[in-house]
């Protein structure tokens, strides 16, 4: 087992692996930049390196600052937590390299799976559903036409230089498609200069359900079911749950199956998530694979009374797994507090907690690296906080969560604390009947009404 | 269902039950005596009223105090906690007569189980085994020796009137009886006046075991296994632990048959504990039952995923029990933080709190009504938090509980943090190897050396 870890990471998921390490009885090395020299990670860990200033490509992506730290601090392997270099090809190299063993993934793996048109290759070969779509860019009317026939409608037409919604069309039935081609080529080409189109499925009243896996070194892989994290806003996932409210034990056994053989097929070692896009007939479809640890594991954690980071440092270390998959005996809700206004389009608050009183009791878990009088710097991901309750069925686990916000007090700054109180308000929410498009519609009430 | 409860109780298990309560959407009433104007339990509450001032007998003891409190806010029933008037068989009657729902044992109930003559009569009625002995006074050496070969050696003698360690005497052989039980009997009548004798099985290496019953409406009882409570101090304890490390498979089962006939032969209605000896050879003898809550109930909810408050109040608003038995999965501790001095023979420190930052993470629940800036009143019981972590084993608990007391700051007064500290890295603790005399020998390492 490995005697001291160094944790290449900042905030609550440093501080995550942290007490792990601790009650694993390994050592632990922080590092952080001078912004962050206050927070709870440093002040936790056994050691901490100051590895430079903000932005982050002074510090904690500063693969020289943090091998050195390492090699300083005598560390035998690094934990690269979420976002920065936890799913960096060449960091994971250059850890080999000085003979420390990175958490993670390998440097193919990582490769293979970082780049989104590879990794949907890859899958397609292991036979694990993807996006059925056009072979790069659509030659004719004709093409497009026989292939639309041949997938089904509702599809998606896309411009190849496209962004912004520009250049894209929706079709729903054949006698639209030449139409829509032909408006969206000219839009295409007044916008970006290029008219290349190409086709994909339209996945109806899409959900984001992703299934978490754990490979181990001998080519094994189990799966510990999944989360739903359709709520999102800009692409950034605000409250997770699992089971998914859209589940069912068929559907489960399908997704299970088909990200085991994802993970088999790469020989995939760790943890990681296969996250699939689901439509409203429950197809599902390979979106991409998170070779790391997410932001949203211990909602897993909680369901199945598994410790993924202890279950991640196992693996690395060469523990086999036992294979089992795990099914969900509870419900299990996280909301993500961020640092913004909810009355403000979400704008950034950083700034001073002048009072923190966290929630507790019964199926109240709190992941936070903040406290009272804490500085929350603004060179930052604006999350402080996961709040997680978890109960023997849905509605309570809701009731638990409602409760919970309640009780929170975070002063001195905005926090997200009210948007998740009017989500589990939300008649929508509750019914579990939501997709990655629920957002769009959602409005705050007024503040003075709460 | 209950439209809304009146907490008849302050502190942790007062916030316990409202929480409980706001999940099931139940309106909640929180009295409090005016030194108790700022705890939690009154804020959150939906509403809140004054009893009284301290000390209790002017406000939490004062029945028609809190039947008026009722009155006026129309509750439709009354949860009383642990302690105060939790087991007063007088109260549960008036609040009977109020035509207010009492969560708890009926007058009956706590009379025959609030006597402890009766209790044992009873239970030895049911046939629960009870710590053998004479019924009733030695009337001679002859009775004495016919009896104490019929139970076994070792017995206890006891002065009648006794009390402290006077006229107590252990007997380990026949041949040291006769003049034991002399020796005992002059010490009595030196010490009170009263020679009066009786004998009792002596229990060797008693521990104390308890089995959580919850019995229904319609007489069907089940257990959720025991909880070790061997770790106490004058009688009150300090950390308690499921399953117990001196529990086996058969033991359990032996123990928990005897709980459930214990319940169901009174037809108990309500959460109860029927507490145990269980000596060296694991024979157990009843000793007693509590018709009430108790402070160590959060272990077996986080190992049984149960909320034993929600099960309280479904089983007082008449729902059955499913009655199966509940067999704990995880091991799950709790450490009693006390407002007290640990290096001064436990002396109260109530006072202001200048910090609190609460300990969380994963397997890591706390039930406190204290927060930072908070003033301990010197009133009442010194216990201001009850930190409890759970994991698959027993060894990943403590070291669980390890670093969630190492990362607890409490500042500003005395806890008993370092106390727990320095029991969970104590050799037999860590062994599981303590009876109820553990703490006669455990002395605090000094300050200086943690």
């Amino acid at each position: 087992m490995f005697k001291k870890i160094l944790i290449a990471n900042r905030g609550e998921i440093a501080l995550r692996v942290i007490r792990t390490c601790k009650e694993m009885g390994i050592k632990t090395v922080a590092v952080y930049s001078t912004a962050d020299a206050e927070s709870l990670h440093v002040r936790f860990a056994d050691e901490a390196v100051c590895i430079g200033p903000p932005p982050s490509n002074m510090s904690y992506l500063k693969m020289s600052n943090i091998i050195a730290a390492a090699e300083i601090t005598n560390a035998d392997a690094i934990h690269p937590g979420y976002g920065f270099l936890s799913e960096n090809a060449k960091f994971s190299k250059i850890c080999a390299e000085h003979d420390i063993k990175f958490i993670g993934a390998s440097p193919e793996m990582i490769a293979k799976m970082g780049d989104k048109a590879t990794a949907k290759a890859t899958m397609k070969e292991a036979g694990v559903p993807t996006v059925p779509g056009s072979d790069g860019l659509l030659e004719s009317y004709e093409e497009a036409a026989k292939l639309a026939k041949k997938m089904g409608y509702p599809v998606m037409l896309k411009a190849t230089a496209g962004g912004g919604g520009k250049g894209m069309r929706a079709v729903w039935k054949e006698e639209d498609l030449r139409k829509a081609l032909e408006s969206a080529q000219q839009e295409a080409a007044a916008s970006f200069g290029n008219d290349g189109m190409y086709m994909e499925k339209l996945i109806e009243e899409p959900r984001h359900i992703e299934i978490q896996v754990v490979g181990d070194a001998y080519g094994k892989a189990c799966h510990l079911s999944e989360r739903d994290c359709s709520v999102q806003r800009r692409h950034q996932k605000l409250t997770e749950e699992t089971p998914s409210p859209f589940m069912t034990d068929e559907l489960r056994e399908k997704m299970g199956k088909a990200a085991v053989k994802a993970a088999e097929y790469i020989k995939y070692e760790g943890a990681g998530t296969v996250e699939f896009l689901v439509d409203k007939h429950r197809n599902f479809y390979f979106m991409e694979m998170n070779t790391r640890i997410q932001v949203e594991h211990p909602i897993t954690e909680q369901v199945i009374d598994y410790d993924l980071i202890r279950e991640q440092i196992l693996v690395a270390a060469g523990v086999p797994i036992s294979g089992k998959n795990y099914i969900p005996k509870l419900h299990s809700i996280e909301c993500r507090i961020n640092a913004e206004d909810p009355y403000n389009d979400f704008r950034p608050s950083p700034g001073r907690i002048t009072t923190l009183h966290a929630p507790g009791g019964h199926g109240v878990r709190l992941d936070t690296h903040v406290y009272s009088g804490y500085i929350i710097p603004p060179n930052y991901d604006s999350m402080i906080a996961k709040l997680i309750t978890t109960a023997q069925t849905r509605d309570e686990a809701i009731n638990k969560m409602k409760r919970a916000l309640d009780e929170f007090v975070i002063e001195g700054i905005k926090t997200t604390i009210p948007f998740h109180r009017q989500l589990m308000d939300h008649p929508d929410y509750i019914a579990g009947n939501y997709t990655t498009k629920f957002m769009e519609d959602f409005r705050m009430k007024p503040e003075e009404e709460e």
